[in-house]
């Protein structure tokens, strides 16, 4: 229509290589709607070929799914309509907008969000028009893919320093196929080349090739849950609707596996960058562009309207249930993970609470235990000394060691219906590519029969055992030596206090403390990069198991240290009064200290020293509002989170007995803990990637070892009770049997615990029946494979 | 030939309802090999409509292999010839026996064993003739089935009393195919129709399609193991050669799957069987008749040539390694896991053994050790409580309860190895038909989606709940009750004999130990038959889960029994000078005892009162020597083996530190064990059915059970060595403080026992490989297959 826009350089645009400066019809298939009228941008240069081109394209593709396929490359330059556009495509999908849908309903699910625009590509109705992609978005390859809208689903934040054509080059390698050695994306340069965010989307065909590869479940035809296959995609439930076929966190877990994913097939320079940045064969493009300070960020962009009904749900009212579901949608099964284990766990909180409480209340011990923990010294209470008052510590104490176990083995059914219900139950894995920074020397998988980098599993064992072990032992070793170093400091100091007793010797007091806090912390920050650096180098093959040793050694070192302190009071120090002190002390302060730490102060910060800069306006272009995401923190992982709901589960199981209370502390902190985290992964941070998970991987093993290393303790804590030996001696027990009388309860519970495990199914019975008839369907399958290859 | 056959009466003779009366001829295909001559035996009323059959039912077989089919029935009643022919059938099949190179190298490898044979038929060698099935035997309904021999596989004994319209009728049976409600096995009356013998065999066919059914593996044509599929046969190894496709232990445990499969289709009436034993719909035919007498017994053949080769390289020599894969083509693999787990064992006894006999050498305890297990008094020697003396016992205790957790890791290694090459590692039998014994009302299993009787999961968990623990503990009260009225019995003998001092009271010493034997023993009688009851009432789908609760039934009673004195004495009294004593004499005087009932008895009884009856004659007709191995006693199976074992290691493990020459007692005694049992299974008893299984089952359990239960008792063992005690008390620690460094040593070697068997992996990595490869394959056929089933 307006003529002068094909004036402007072309190379703003990306141009896939084999189409370059080909400018096409923009067809518009009608569904004899009511809207009907074909709206023609352009048709300037119309060469025969190029649509010959595509047409032959489509006929090598055998989908099935290629109703309206309306190949367009639109050459537009003016920032305005551009921007417009995106407004346009970032407009989610509502379910109803299949391919039949849309004449009837389509105008009213498009929100009026481009009242300002005045030109007629403004009003050209997303539905109506199906066109290949959308205005400034990279052409797809596959005519199925062709949408009438994109998506905007994660923001690639370039270096400030990036030349166009660098930016040009990127722009292309992500729209190139795989074949090309490209990612199979749509890409989309925001303003106009010489901004430094590239928007990506991606197309169907993509998104459901990488869901077969991570072995993503999803609703077949019979109503089960299967294993997706791409050849098969016609008998899935809304295989045609991407948006409700996979998730919001899916499709953006793809984008980001794709572009991880990108693999140089050759030698080659990118254009506009030093020769220092070379690409070599089999090089991952996307570390090497990001090490290079090409890339800066790559995260995955909020949807207003989605998050906007989230939070609705999830914390803004006084909801005793989450929105799990839909969390999971969002946000991706890893976090959901988290908050439904949050909830679980809050829930099951309930009895020893109940218990806690009672016992506390029928003893008459409420106040002293409220008094000595906020006073900090023990009450004088010999005189109530009583039976039922020891023996109330012990059903307290028994109880909470068979209840950590049942609740560990419930929770495992319930992650595991989550999971056949989220469909990661079948996850593949080890079967698919590995994981971006995995190198070794190119080889067969014998597995899967694929050529790709090979590390010898001894290889990696030995560098474990030889490398890892040695390294984080002598971290540990360091925060014994510290806590060591400290006690001793501080008997010196109190040494020389008591001797010299000057105002400068009281200061000094403090000495201590404070350079053991600050040498913990530094310790900490270290080994927080060599943890890293040695996972690294230990060169998993999958990105799971990649995680779980790096998170398996900065849980030992965290653990270590949150509770070297207590052991020490409990084992070494043997004073209980100063274990429960320190235990009330910690469930309470700390707590509190947390939950400000964690929310408070990032919502101030936020709220009034960040937002300023980032005052929304609806006016604002789409771009900008994009590019003020970035403005926002990186989300800091659910490694915090759980690291706390392990401590808090430690102190309940480990030294529980020695203060009832603090399932009830506990209780009234998840309840604001779940309210708290879920504002602040929806608010206070960038969107998390969060790739699909099973399980809470790791940490369920830790919540499991320390349900049984509770035992000892819990035994060993009621042996030192002063009044249980105090009782004992009254009945003329020597404290040799009363030993080996707590030694034969451990025992006993130990095996009991171990039996309780061994007897609750890890996996509810059907869900084990469906998963048997997977392993059945599928090894029939086999044998039919096997018998047609022959033929 | 003899045309005086065809007036014999046709009910002698098996003949399938479809083909009655019909005589083909005997066509014989020539290879253009050295014997071209067509060997026609019978050429009477050949019926023109019975070769068209024949034919017909050729052309619906899908099967690839029929290439030499030439049906023939015979009707002979020539007893003399009849056993002739048997013999010959008997012949095993050597390896090059196959279609192709019959002609050149099958007459070397048919063994002279009817020398004394004048009939022509006698000459006719098995190979050219290319017949049907053997004369006499029942027509195989598949032509690919047709081979020149049938081998017996398994010999059906029949009560005194059955009638020979009920023998003919069960040959029917046997005969019919599965779709008829038969076996479609092949059975062959013996020598009349009155005898009490039927000897079944199986075709081909028959063979292939358990072997699918039970999920056996086999050599594919990759070279891999793969689960074997009846209709991609011709790509399996040797799958048209059964005797070396199948192990001969294979092709006789599926006869015996097939029958103890059968089920009546409509209710019915068996000839010659009284009214009251009418069949109903569904019923399992084999248990109905067994119970009415009419089936005495089934067990498979010895095969003399084999067993012959298999003895002389087991235990005629002084051979160090065992045929194990021999062990397992004859016995098949649950003999053959038990003889790999003894071998395993007893080499894994040298290091214990060496480092016990050089502990003792160089503490000089060697000849003490010797006279007070001997004298059964402790010499004392309390001059020798040197230190180093000690340590040697501690070491022992510590270095046996590491060694007994890697042996464990090590052997679930070897194990999966094993049942890998054996083609164990995927049996699929919660995918096969149930059980014989299981019953529940008819419904559609939700795993293969097949319709047989279902009987609810909970229901069982129910049943075992609040039937079987209550049983079980009520018995395992039962033998503590006993061991605490033997004790006090014996005390107030004691006393008596104190008081009095006559003949009588001498007497009345012996009194309670013999009533506690008494009494142990109809315990374990009764306790037997009652596990036996109960794990039936449970009523499990799987063979092997029935087994596994019996088994652990068992297990638990037995261990119960066999160490509850022990651990009277080791945890009560606390007196570790009797412990030794006993476990000595337990060690030297039980093992000996043991080896001479077990072998020794049966020996003797075998060779002067059986044998003698059983006197092998070369010119006995094939039958009689069948017949006699069904007087051989039935072979007791491997229980009283494993719970040998077990008790041994339970010695080892458990109170090894107490006693250092443990491992070298077992070491000497295992050595011969491994020969005693060979011998006993080749030659004293009945051979017997063998389930192809993957591993030891629920014994690899028991023995890890015990490998950790041996931490607690190793550490109290060696708190309670008054050596210690003295030399702690020298050393200044009080009691309680050595306790407590007992439980810390305890907790220590559990967790670095957890550790190792964390750390040593299952499985072999080449296994695991394989099985994610088989994983692999299976998924990709799975998706595959469902687009197939699309299009």
């Amino acid at each position: 229509m307006e003529t002068k826009q094909r004036s402007t350089p072309c190379s703003d645009w990306e141009v896939p290589p084999h189409s370059c400066h080909t400018h096409t019809h923009t067809l518009t298939h009608t569904h004899s709607h009511t809207h009907t009228q074909a709206q023609i941008w352009e048709e300037p240069h119309t060469e025969a070929g190029s649509l010959e081109g595509v047409l032959a394209a489509v006929g090598t593709s055998s989908s099935t799914c290629c109703q309206n396929f309306i190949p367009s490359i639109y050459l537009l330059n003016d920032r305005r309509r551009v921007r417009t556009l995106i407004q346009c495509f970032s407009v989610t999908m509502s379910k109803a907008g299949g391919d039949d849908g849309g004449g009837a309903g389509g105008s009213s699910s498009e929100k009026a969000r481009q009242p300002e625009d005045e030109t007629p590509e403004g009003k050209v109705p997303g539905k109506l028009n199906a066109s290949t992609s959308g205005p400034g978005w990279t052409k797809v390859s596959c005519p199925c893919c062709m949408l009438e809208r994109v998506e905007p689903l994660v923001l690639v934040k370039l270096g400030e320093k990036v030349r166009p054509e660098t930016k040009r080059w990127l722009i292309r390698l992500i729209g190139s196929s795989q074949k090309d050695g490209g990612a199979a994306l749509l890409a989309h340069p925001g303003e106009d080349a010489g901004g430094d965010i590239i928007i990506v989307s991606a197309p169907r065909c993509t998104l459901l090739r990488a869901t077969e590869e991570l072995g993503l479940c999803k609703c077949y035809c019979s109503g089960d849950m299967e294993a997706f296959s791409y050849n098969d995609r016609s008998n899935f439930k809304d295989s045609d609707n991407m948006e409700v076929f996979l998730t919001l966190a899916e499709r953006q877990y793809i984008v980001k596996y794709e572009l991880d994913g990108l693999r140089a097939q050759r030698d080659l320079r990118v254009p506009g960058l030093s020769d220092s940045c070379t690409l070599q064969n089999r090089d991952n493009i996307w570390q090497k562009l990001g090490s290079a300070g090409v890339i800066i960020d790559t995260f995955p962009l909020h949807d207003p309207e989605q998050l906007k009904d989230l939070s609705k749900a999830w914390y803004s009212g006084n909801q005793l249930v989450q929105p799990l579901d839909s969390v999971n949608g969002y946000f991706g099964s890893s976090v959901a993970f988290y908050f439904s284990f949050l909830d679980f766990y809050t829930w099951s909180l309930l009895p020893p609470a109940i218990l806690g409480l009672s016992i506390t209340y029928f003893s008459g011990e409420v106040q002293k235990e409220v008094v000595e923990s906020v006073s900090g010294s023990r009450v004088t209470g010999e005189g109530d000394d009583s039976g039922p008052t020891v023996s109330g510590h012990m059903i307290q104490a028994v109880f909470s060691m068979l209840w950590s176990t049942v609740f560990m083995e419930m929770w495992k059914r319930r992650s595991c219906s989550l999971s056949y219900r989220w469909g990661t139950l079948h996850l593949a894995e080890r079967f698919a590519e590995p994981r971006p920074g995995f190198h070794g020397d190119l080889g067969v998988n014998p597995v899967t029969g694929r050529v790709e980098p090979l590390f010898p599993e001894w290889q990696r064992d030995l560098r474990i055992a030889l490398v890892s072990l040695p390294v984080v032992g002598m971290f540990l070793g360091l925060v014994v030596l510290g806590m060591l170093c400290f006690y001793w400091a501080e008997a010196q100091v109190q040494q020389l206090n008591k001797d010299w007793e000057s105002m400068l010797s009281q200061t000094l007091l403090y000495v201590p403390s404070v350079l053991h806090i600050v040498y913990t912390n530094m310790l900490a920050t270290v080994y927080k990069t060599v943890a890293q650096r040695l996972t690294e180098y230990e060169n998993h093959r999958e990105e799971s198991a990649f995680e779980k040793h790096l998170t398996a050694k900065v849980l030992v070192f965290t653990f270590f240290n949150y509770f070297a302190v207590l052991f020490h009071i409990a084992f070494f120090k043997q004073d209980v009064p100063l274990l429960r002190k320190r235990l009330a002390s910690l469930l309470i302060v700390t707590q509190l200290i947390n939950q400000a730490t964690e929310v408070a102060i990032p919502f101030l910060v936020d709220r009034f020293i960040s937002a300023p800069h980032r005052a929304e306006n609806e006016d604002d272009p789409q771009e900008d509002k994009f590019r003020k995401q970035s403005t926002l923190p990186v989300f800091p992982g659910l490694f915090a989170e759980y690291i706390e709901l392990l401590v808090q589960f430690g102190y309940l199981s480990l030294f529980s007995c020695v203060y009832p209370l603090t399932a009830v502390l506990l209780l009234i902190n998840n309840l604001t803990e779940i309210r708290s985290d879920a504002y602040k992964i929806c608010k206070l941070f960038r969107k998390p990637f969060s790739p699909p998970v099973a399980s809470m991987g790791v940490w369920q093993i830790a919540f499991e070892v320390l349900s049984f290393v509770s035992v000892v303790s819990n035994c060993w804590l009621l042996l030192l009770s002063p009044r249980l030996q105090q009782l004992c001696q009254e009945g003329g027990l020597s404290s040799t049997n009363i030993l080996l009388l707590a030694v034969l309860v451990e025992h006993l519970l130990i095996l009991v615990k171990l039996i309780l495990a061994v007897l609750i199914p890890d996996e509810p019975d059907w869900i084990r029946k469906k998963r048997e008839h997977i392993d059945f369907t599928s090894m029939e399958a086999l044998k039919q494979q096997k018998l047609q290859g022959e033929e």
